[in-house]
């Protein structure tokens, strides 16, 4: 390869040519390359790779042209076949900041290996936020054709679409938009602020508390609505001074672990993990220990938090893998009779080691 | 748009017609379009988007295929671009599991950024160290004719280099191969530690406790001579029983507390900050407290845990960030003299609550 990559310095290889410099790194063979050690034409090439049956190209010249490919390792460009069918094999993923919040990578991860089952790519940009940066991308996507786009943001919560994406096969994730049309793929905050509490009411507990999240979103008010729902269904009255608002943080936590324990509650659901590590501190400072004195719930899920807790966290789980891969199966093949434009997904169960039985 | 979508459904756009069935996604505009509503070739189309001035096409029939490009909204094609130049805008980022590793997440933000900031996007596949993927994924980087490839692991290690990497403009990012001669862009290990040590003697600390990782890798043996050689540096002997391994988790923190506590350390060196996080929890636990009892370093910086700790924990970064975005500088400038192929970046520190100063 190097060979041919020295006897071909074309003008439009510069680029590639520089990196290449140091002789490790071999030019790409290009159809051109094929042409000129076969004696033919670029479109001969093409016709023979194609293998366009009506083209009547000589058997001899066929052969010449698959010498060549061979004898320069041409490799089947994928690019050229997504030019003849004016679509490609790209998904873009438009993110504002979950490449960079720990625990949402995995919407990325799941995107990344249902496209790649299914034979497609991601384009993944992250915009932080930036809508110069989120414009450029946008027509970068359209540039290189994507199949469609997901869209989606760190948290669940409600957004503006950039104007450009309205006519594009968008599907939001994470996000939600109640002004536009498109399929938004999202968690069940209402059945999983149920299941937090019945992983506490199904042991026996009655007095069963809330630290809610500060931030006006569907966690905030679904996750509120499901933990009324799994109180009623036990025929358990609402106790409004068992509801405190926090901080999302171990610090908002900590700030209402002096609530709780003045509230008698026998067990908490925590809007996160991070809470729950922060309610974790304050109670041990106070001498109160987890199960035995209180039992505690968590969401999220979080790696490096949750299973590590002393003791080790019972919580829901925020399925963002399954967020990432249900979205692109949202862009590949859309359902159809959806409540609301929403694919719901499920928050499960983890449990562990916080949560103690009454009696 | 959709009219004229309508009126070309060729079998190969059948799987683009698929996904754009419910009316909203228009077909992406072909050449094949163009040339059809100037009722010119496709080479022709092609010869006037692509300036060629020998190509001496009469200035009527030019006029005729620019009024089709602007009817039809036809855009300028990437993968055309990247076809004609036989190189491409886009770097393969190759990953063991990064994506799903919380804080290594930033390897692929900084990629991004860079990548971007240079007109250049990211191609990323996380393999979670399935071969198969691997070899599918190069192949695929390949056929894309990426410019080069950025091969990362989540933790500093050795690696075996897939063969089909050897030929390519490959840079490792996080990891290396003493085999190969490729440039390794890894963190600073040794000045890391060394960094981690002087932040409790700088506050005059002479006895410090180092929790090593029982995990063979340049983060064990660099960030323990890093240690050693700043005791060394205050004139401070080593003392075989202050240096003890434990497993890098919380789990690993807790269980080296009472060796910590016996062995008379006023300031100890973790490992990572998960480490930390545990050996708060069981020196809490045994009612010593941080930092008035004992000062305590993390390593790593990681998210949602590091600055939220009680106290907040100091600490040494691992420039995750910084990896990605130097491993696109090195793909598309390789830098020359450097020693044993390596870039170091730096792990610099970061001051919290978590060390108190010694008379």
């Amino acid at each position: 390869m190097r060979a041919s990559a020295e006897s071909n310095g074309g003008g439009a290889d510069d680029d590639a040519a520089q990196v290449m410099g140091d002789g490790r790194h071999a030019r790409h063979v290009t159809l051109k390359d094929v042409a000129e050690l076969a004696g033919v034409s670029v479109s001969t090439v093409s016709l023979v790779m194609n293998e366009k049956k009506n083209a009547r190209i000589a058997v001899k010249t066929q052969e010449r042209v698959n010498r060549a490919i061979r004898e320069l390792h041409y490799r089947p460009n994928a690019l050229a076949q997504n030019l003849v069918t004016g679509t490609s094999k790209f998904i873009g993923l438009l993110t504002d900041s979950i490449a960079t919040t720990p625990f949402a990578g995995q919407i990325i991860h799941g995107a990344q290996d249902r496209a790649w089952k299914q034979g497609y790519v991601l384009l993944i940009v992250n915009t932080e936020g930036n809508e110069d940066i989120e414009r450029q991308a946008i027509r970068m996507f359209l540039e290189y054709k994507v199949h469609g786009i997901l869209y989606s943001t760190w948290y669940h919560h409600e957004i503006t679409l950039p104007q450009s994406l309205k006519d594009m096969n968008t599907v939001l994730v994470n996000c939600y938009s109640d002004t536009e049309n498109l399929i938004s793929v999202v968690p069940d905050e209402f059945n999983g602020g149920r299941t937090a509490a019945k992983m506490l009411l199904e042991q026996g507990h009655r007095r069963v508390a809330f630290i809610n999240t500060t931030v006006e979103s569907p966690a905030r008010t679904g996750r509120l609505a499901g933990y009324r729902r799994a109180l009623a269904e036990q025929g358990i009255a609402e106790d409004p001074s068992l509801i405190v608002d926090a901080e999302p943080t171990q610090e908002g936590g900590r700030a209402v672990a002096e609530v709780i324990r003045a509230s008698g509650a026998t067990g908490v659901c925590c809007h996160n993990d991070r809470v729950a590590m922060g309610l974790y501190d304050a109670l041990r400072n106070r001498g109160i220990m987890v199960p035995s004195d209180i039992s505690v719930v968590g969401f999220d899920d979080q790696e490096v938090i949750a299973a590590h807790m002393l003791p080790p966290l019972s919580t829901v789980a925020l399925p963002h893998y399954e967020l990432g891969a249900s979205g692109v199966d949202a862009v590949l093949a859309p359902p159809v009779h959806l409540d609301d434009h929403r694919v719901l997904i499920a928050c499960p169960a983890v449990h562990r080691e916080s949560i103690s039985a009454l009696d």
